[in-house]
C-alpha cells in the first residue's frame, strides 16, 4: 500500500491517476488524528492549484429522479468533451446503505466513463454533520483536472443548505404528480435556488410538467410579493429522452459567465470560505472528541450512570462538556 | 414578566396552566447561559413525575398530508377525552419559516381545542443539532398533564433518526403518487418503523392507495429476505374524510400495550437516554461557543483573516478548536 504523503498524492492527482484520488477523498474524509496533518498539507496543495471548474449543486426528493438526471448530465457532458465527477451528500447514508430499490442502477452508464469519476456517499454518520467533507472532495476533484463536479443531495432540510454553501449553481429538480410539488420547495431553499428543473416530462406526463413548471413559476413570483418576475429559469426535461439537456447546460453556463463577468462568481466562493470554516469546526471537534481516550472513558462512565438513573442525561452533558472545555479545572 | 423559576413554572404547569408551558418549552429552548441552571431544575423536575403518556413520531415527505393527518388524529383523540400536544420538528424551520403554501390553515381547528397544545417549530438554526431540544419540550408536555405527544417531521433524513430516539412509536405517512414511494422510505428508516400509513386513500386514489400500500408491503418483505412476514402494520387512510382513525389508534394502542406488558416499553425509553445525552452535549457545547467572549473574538479574527486568504479555512478551524479544547496552553 502507498504511503498518504500529501506530495506525492498530490503528484499523481496532477497526472490523473484514478486511486490517488479516491486515497486523496478518503484521505480528506478520515478522521483519525494521525492524518489531520497529511490532510491539511493535502487540501492546501489542491486549493493552491487555480482551475476554472463549475460546481453544481443537484437537490430534490425522492423519486424526482435524481440519479438518472445526473447520470444523463453527465454523459451529456462527457461528451462535450469536459471531465465530470460525482459526488453524493446523503444524510442518512450509513445506517440506510441506500434506498431499498434501485442502487443497483446507479449511474452504470456514466460510471465506466473515462472521463467521469463518481463517488459514493460519505459515511457521515446519522448525527455527523452533513456534507462535512465533500468541500474537500471537490477541492481535489478540481486538482485532478474534473471541470464539473456535480453534487447530488437529497431535498428536505438542511442539507440544501449544505450543498448550496459549496456549489456555483444550485439546481432543484422535481416533477409533476399527486403530492404538492411547491410544498416541496421550502421558502428559504427557493430564495438560493438558481433553477428549478421540472423532470420526467415524458410520454403522457409531458402536460402535467408544463402545468407543474407553470405553477413553480406562479409561487416564485408569489413569493416575491408579485412584484418582481423572479430571474429564477423553471424549465421541463425528460431524462429518459434525454431532451432537455443542451438548454440545462446552455442555461448554467451563461448563469456562470454572468457571474464571472460581474464578480459575483468570486464573491459566492469567497462567502463560502465562512461556511467551510465552520464545517471543519464540527468535523475536527467531533474526531477529536472521539479520539481522547480521557474523554471516551468520561463518556462511557456518564452514560452507564444514565442508564441505571444515577445521573439525568442533562447533568450528565454538563459534566462532559465542562471536562471537554476544560471549565472542570477553572 | 413572571420570573422563570422552575418550582413556580413547575407548579404552573402542573395546573395545566398554558403560559406557563409556553414558558418552560421556552426555557427549555434557551440558549443563553444564565439560563441554564434553571433549566436543568425545571427538566430534572418535569423528568420525576410519573405519567402513561405516549410519544408518537410521524414522518413523512413534503405533501404527503401530515399536517391534516396530525390535526385528524389529534381531533380524535381530544374527542376520546385525551389530551394532546403536538411538537413540530423542523430541520430548516430559521430560515425558511415554513413553505410558500398552506402555514396559515396549520391545524386550526385542532389549536382551538382546550385539550390540545401545539407547540410551532423551533429554531434550532440550519447547522444546528435536529430536533435539539424537542425532548425536552416532551417532558414538559408529559408533566402538564398531556396523555399523547404528537412529535411532527418532515422526512428525509437525519430528523426521522431524531424523532424515532425520542418517540415510542413512529410512524411513516405517505401516499400512492407519481414518485416511487418505495424510493421515499429509505431502509434504515424502515428497520425503525412501527407502521406505514398511506394517505389520501380517498375519492378516485383508493385504488392507488391499495396498490401502494401492497407494494410497501412487498418491499417490506424483500427487505427481511421474503422469509419472514414483517410486523410492520401498512395501512391505507383517508384524512379528508377522516376515515380509518379508529384502527390507526386501535393500532398504536395495542403496539404500546403489548410493549408495556413485554417491558419493551421501558427498553425502548430507557435506551433513548443515550441520544438525549449526546443532544444534551451538542446543545450545550454549540450554546457555550456561541456564548464564550474569547472564543467569539477569535473566531471573528479568523473568519476575517480566511476571507483575506490569509488563512486557509482548515488551518483556521484548527486554531479554534484548539483554543476550545484548551490544547493551545498544553
Amino acid at each position: 500500500m502507498l504511503m498518504n504523503v500529501p506530495a506525492e498524492l498530490f503528484e499523481k492527482l496532477l497526472e490523473g491517476d484514478r486511486v490517488a484520488l479516491a486515497r486523496s477523498i478518503t484521505l480528506v474524509e478520515s478522521k483519525r488524528p494521525e492524518d489531520y496533518l497529511a490532510k491539511q498539507e493535502l487540501i492546501e496543495l489542491c486549493s493552491g492549484k487555480k482551475t476554472s471548474s463549475v460546481r453544481i449543486g443537484i437537490s430534490g426528493l425522492p423519486g424526482a429522479g435524481k440519479s438518472t438526471f445526473i447520470e444523463q448530465l453527465g454523459l451529456y457532458l462527457v461528451r462535450s468533451g469536459l471531465r465530470v465527477a460525482v459526488l453524493a451528500v446523503d444524510p442518512s447514508s450509513e445506517r440506510t446503505g441506500g434506498s431499498i430499490l434501485g442502487d443497483k442502477t446507479r449511474m452504470e452508464v456514466l460510471a465506466t466513463e473515462e472521463n467521469a469519476y463518481i463517488r459514493p456517499s460519505p459515511n457521515s454518520g446519522i448525527l455527523g454533520g452533513v456534507a462535512e467533507m465533500t468541500r474537500e472532495a471537490i477541492i481535489v476533484c478540481e486538482a485532478a483536472g474534473y471541470d464539473v463536479v456535480l453534487v447530488e443531495t437529497v431535498g428536505v432540510g438542511q442539507s440544501e443548505f449544505g450543498v448550496h454553501s459549496m456549489t456555483d449553481f444550485f439546481l432543484i429538480l422535481t416533477i409533476s404528480g399527486a403530492g404538492d410539488v411547491l410544498q416541496g420547495i421550502k421558502r428559504g431553499i427557493m430564495e438560493m435556488t438558481d433553477a428549478v428543473v421540472v423532470n420526467k416530462a415524458d410520454g403522457d406526463r409531458i402536460d402535467a410538467a408544463r402545468i407543474a413548471a407553470s405553477d413553480i413559476k406562479s409561487a416564485l413570483r408569489l413569493s416575491t410579493g408579485g412584484s418582481v418576475t423572479p430571474k429564477i429559469p423553471v424549465m421541463t426535461l425528460s431524462s429518459l429522452s434525454q431532451d432537455g439537456f443542451d438548454d440545462v447546460w446552455k442555461m448554467i453556463q451563461e448563469h456562470v459567465e454572468l457571474a464571472r463577468t460581474t464578480g459575483a462568481f468570486d464573491v459566492r466562493r469567497s462567502n463560502q470560505m465562512n461556511s467551510w470554516f465552520e464545517n471543519a469546526v464540527q468535523f475536527l471537534l467531533r474526531s477529536r472528541l472521539e479520539n481522547d481516550e480521557k474523554l471516551t472513558e468520561l463518556r462511557d462512565r456518564l452514560l452507564e450512570d444514565i442508564e441505571m438513573g444515577r445521573v439525568h442525561p442533562i447533568a450528565g452533558a454538563n459534566s462532559y462538556v465542562d471536562a471537554l472545555t476544560g471549565e472542570a479545572s477553572d
